[in-house]
């Protein structure tokens, strides 16, 4: 990684400190989502925010085991959308609003950097739970849930999530994924 | 918009200047989509890049008509994927590919802008020419395509796309976004 920008510095921890994230830094954290593109601009996504200590515990319930470590995070974050709320185009056939959601979700996550935050996506909930969380109207979609807060200590973690986060980050090689001109016949 | 950051600085105009993006430039860009966070760390997306004369010929036919101010970009990207190269999870009914291709094309853009570049994400394209322009498998989705150049002189478009590119850039007040605790009665 060559490159020392928020592409780079955002990454997906499991450590929290327990502080608060102030109104006005979450409110920007937002305001970065909220210029994320989307097809027609249509911004089919819908945050819902778990902050206020009832709601919280709410939301974490919805969470999976393996993300019990998220508890830790001082807000919690529900995605939210319905595939008529984005495009669906007929000569494409793609369906728009998941795309968009991962467009303003990648957002959110690099304004979470740039404040010093740390978010980190999961996929890992029970979708019922989160919507009674958050009393959302059934036809949404929960796409993702993001914990959110100052990064932590991640020596203080349990030994099977410190585990996971010391692992070294990987990715395939470009080569892999980004084809010029033409597939390659080994793909 | 209170921010300085690529996140605000990235826009979708159409105008372009001619001039071809180093390869060493081209590389950054597609570094910073490759960094992207995926679910599983699947990284589902592929990247077709047509930057030869030829290829980019046959790009540009797949666009639709509305997109044709986007063959004055010196590059052309299709983004593919497929359902079986991302997760599906039982818990949540969520096939994340699509939404892990947002988030790889959102680090793509942005990497664009640190470049001084501008990437403009398409979904008006025609899907089977898309695929016959790079040779692609059939069993991909092709996503969207995506326009990258050097930002041109807007002034020098025809009327009717100078007018898209002057229109003031909008979106949605967070208060219809972004609900804190409860979706609210009104959403």
């Amino acid at each position: 990684m060559h490159s020392e920008g928020i592409l780079y510095k955002r990454q997906s921890k499991r450590a929290y400190l327990p502080d608060a994230v102030p109104d006005d830094v979450l409110q920007r954290v937002m305001e970065g989502a909220r210029w994320a593109p989307s097809c027609a601009n249509k911004q089919p996504w819908r945050f819902c925010i778990a902050r206020a200590p009832e709601a919280l515990d709410r939301a974490q319930e919805a969470l999976s085991r393996g993300n019990a470590w998220a508890k830790a995070a001082p807000v919690l974050i529900a995605v939210a959308a319905r595939a008529e709320d984005g495009v669906t185009r007929a000569d494409n056939g793609v369906t728009y609003y998941l795309f968009d959601c991962g467009l303003a979700v990648e957002n959110l996550l690099l304004a979470a950097v740039e404040e010093g935050l740390m978010g980190h996506p999961m996929a890992g909930f029970n979708a019922d739970r989160a919507k009674e969380a958050f009393a959302m109207p059934d036809e949404y979609d929960v796409i993702c849930m993001i914990s959110l807060g100052y990064p932590g200590d991640i020596s203080l973690l349990d030994e099977q999530t410190r585990a996971k986060d010391e692992r070294p980050r990987t990715r395939k090689p470009l080569s892999e994924t980004v084809f010029y001109d033409r597939w390659p016949a080994s793909a």
